[in-house]
C-alpha cells in the first residue's frame, strides 16, 4: 500500500486521484472527499481536506496541524498502514512530515533529497538537492551510500559509479570537507570515481553525484533553467523561420521528442533517502502520468528492499554513526 | 598598453599573436620568439619561451619561475609598463601571477573570478567562479561591488541588479554566511534584488549573481555542460531525420546561429576582479577573434576606469576592510 497526498499538485487533487488510479497499484489517498468523490481502481480515500501550503514554515506547520493531508499520509507510513509515502506537493512539508513520522534509518545523520536527472543516455542521480544546506564529511559519505543504494535497488544498476561534486577532477581540489569525504570514499567499498565537475552532470561521468544540499540545489536548478532557456530559444529561432510552415513543424516535432526524452515526469520526481520507508516528492506540475510513475517508483523501492539494502551497505562500510539516531522531530 | 601572455592557448602561441594583431590595440606580447617571429600590427614581442603548464601547482610554479611568460607579463603590469593583463592560458597560474605582481585593491580581501554568461537576451555576470572555494560574508559583499563595478564601467549597465545565489528566493533561505551577506547588501547602496536561484542564471533575474567560488564554479560548469549536451542531442536528432538532406541543413544553420549567440568567444573570457589593474583570462580554446575580444575587453576596462570606480563604490559602502590589504604573495 502506497500513501499518497492528493493536496499540493498544481493541477489540484483530481489530477492526483487520476494518477493514483492509473498507477495500477494499491493506494491510500489523502485528500478532500468533497472534491474527489468515490475513487476508482485500487484506491482507498481518506477524507483529508486540510492542506499545508508552500509559504508556511514547514516544521511548524507539520507539528501544529496533525489533520493536514501530508501529515496524515506520513503517519500512515510511520504506523505501518502504508509502505511508502508519495507527495505531489511542496518539498518542505513533505520532508518535515516524513522526518517526523517515517523517521531516519538508525545511524543515518540526515535524510537527503535525490533527483534523477533526465540526462540523455541514462539517468544520473544527484543528491543532496536541498535537504541540508550545510553538511559535514560524514554526511557526504552517507549520501554516497544512500544514492548508490537507490540506483542498485530501484534502477537495477550494478555497482553504480559514484562521484563527489567539486571544482576540479584532481585530488586535492575543493574545500576541506569535500576533500575529507573524498578520502573516506576512496578507502570505502563503493565504486568511487573521485571528484566530478559541473560538466559531468550531463556527461554521465558518474551515475551518482554527491554534493551538499546548497550546491546540489543550485546545480539542479541551473541544469533545469539552462534546458528550458535553450529549448525556448530554439523554438523561437524556428518559428521565426521563413520556412516555418513546413520545416518549422518538422523541427518542432523533433524538439518535442527531445523534450519528452528529458521529461522529469517520466522519472517520477525526487526521492527523500535515509528514512525507514521510501518517500517520493513528485513535481507540483506533474499530470496524472507523472503521479502514476511516482507511485510506481515508491512501489518498486519497497519491493526491491531499497531501505534495507542501503542500511546494510552503510553498516558494512562502517558509515553509520555509533550512537542511535535521535529524530530531530522529537525535541 | 595591454600585456598578453602568448603561452597556454590550446591552439598555440601563433593563434594568440594573430589575435593580438587583430585587436588593433597596443599589445606587449610575451611568448617564444623562435616560434612567433616578428609581430604584426601594434604588437611588441618580449621573448619568453618558458611556460607554466596546467598541471603544476600554480603558486609554487609562479614563485619559482620568474622568467615564465605569465609571470613576466604580470610583472610588466605590476611595474606600470602595461595597464592590463590578458592571458589565454590556464586560470590558476594567471591568478597566482596576478595576485603576486598586480596586487589587490587596498582593502579588498580576495580577488574573484567573474564570468559573463552568454545568456540569450543579455549577459549575466557570475562571480566568484572558482578563485575562493571558501568565503566569509564580507567577501560576498565585496564580490557584489566588484561585479557591479565591472558591469557599470565596462558594459555600461547603469545600476545593475545584483542577486545572491541561494536555494530559495525567500529571505531566510540559505546557509548563515549567505544570509548575513544578504542582510548587509540589503542595507547597502547597490541595486540588490535579494536571493536568486539556479534557474535565474539563464532567466536574467539579476545582472550580477554573487556566489562563493565553489558554488559559482559548479554553476558555471553545469550551465556549460547542459548547453553542450542539449545542442549535441538536437544535432543528433536532426541528423537522424529522414528529411535530413533539406530540413536537416536548415535546422543545422539555425542551431549554428544560436550557438554563435551563446558563444563564449564573443564575450572575451573570465575577468579577475579586485586587483589594481584589469586581468582577463581568455578560454584556452579561443581562436584569434576570441583573443582579440579579450584584449579589447582589457582596454575598455582601463579606459572606463573599472578599478577606480570599483574602489570608490567599495569605499562609499564601507565595504573595504579597515586594515590595509597585505598581499598573500609576500610572506
Amino acid at each position: 500500500m502506497i500513501a499518497l497526498d492528493a493536496n499540493g499538485a498544481d493541477g489540484g487533487p483530481s489530477i492526483v486521484a487520476e494518477g493514483a488510479a492509473r498507477s495500477g497499484e494499491s493506494v491510500l489517498l489523502f485528500g478532500p472527499r468533497a472534491q474527489l468523490g468515490e475513487p476508482a481502481g485500487q484506491v482507498a480515500l481518506v477524507d483529508a481536506p486540510e492542506r499545508i501550503a508552500g509559504g508556511e514554515e514547514p516544521v511548524k506547520a507539520v507539528r501544529s496541524r496533525p489533520e493536514a493531508s501530508i501529515v496524515q499520509a506520513a503517519r500512515a507510513v510511520g504506523e505501518g498502514r502504508a509502505e511508502a509515502l508519495v507527495s505531489a506537493g511542496t518539498t518542505g512539508p513533505t520532508m518535515a512530515a516524513a522526518t517526523l513520522s517515517v523517521k531516519r534509518i538508525k545511524g543515518v545523520h540526515r535524510p537527503a533529497l535525490a533527483v534523477l536527472l533526465p540526462v540523455p543516455g541514462g539517468p544520473v542521480l544527484l543528491l543532496d538537492c536541498g535537504a541540508n544546506v550545510e553538511v559535514r564529511p560524514e554526511h557526504l559519505v552517507q549520501f554516497a551510500h544512500m544514492g548508490a543504494g537507490f540506483m542498485e535497488a530501484v534502477l537495477g544498476v550494478e555497482r553504480p559509479s559514484v562521484g563527489l561534486l567539486s571544482v576540479g577532477q584532481e585530488q586535492g581540489k575543493g574545500p576541506p570537507d569535500v576533500l575529507e569525504a573524498g578520502e573516506r570514499l576512496g578507502e570505502g567499498s563503493l565504486n568511487y570515481v573521485g571528484n566530478v565537475e559541473g560538466f559531468d552532470l550531463t556527461a554521465g561521468t558518474a551515475q551518482v553525484v554527491v554534493a551538499d544540499g546548497f550546491t546540489g540545489n543550485v546545480a539542479l536548478k541551473v541544469l533545469e533553467g539552462t534546458s528550458k532557456a535553450l529549448l525556448r530559444a530554439i523554438r523561437d529561432a524556428v518559428s521565426g523561420s521563413p520556412l516555418a510552415t513546413v520545416g518549422g513543424l518538422m523541427i518542432r516535432g523533433r524538439v518535442g521528442r527531445l523534450r519528452a526524452e528529458i521529461d522529469p515526469e517520466a522519472v517520477g520526481g525526487a526521492i527523500l533517502l535515509g528514512l525507514r520507508r521510501p518517500v517520493i516528492v513528485a513535481h507540483g506540475s506533474f499530470g496524472p502520468e507523472g503521479i502514476a510513475n511516482a507511485v510506481r517508483l515508491g512501489r518498486r523501492a519497497v519491493d526491491e528492499r531499497m531501505v534495507e539494502r542501503t542500511a546494510e551497505s552503510l553498516a558494512a562500510a562502517g558509515a553509520l554513526r555509533s550512537a542511535p539516531a535521535v529524530s530531530v522531530a522529537r525535541p
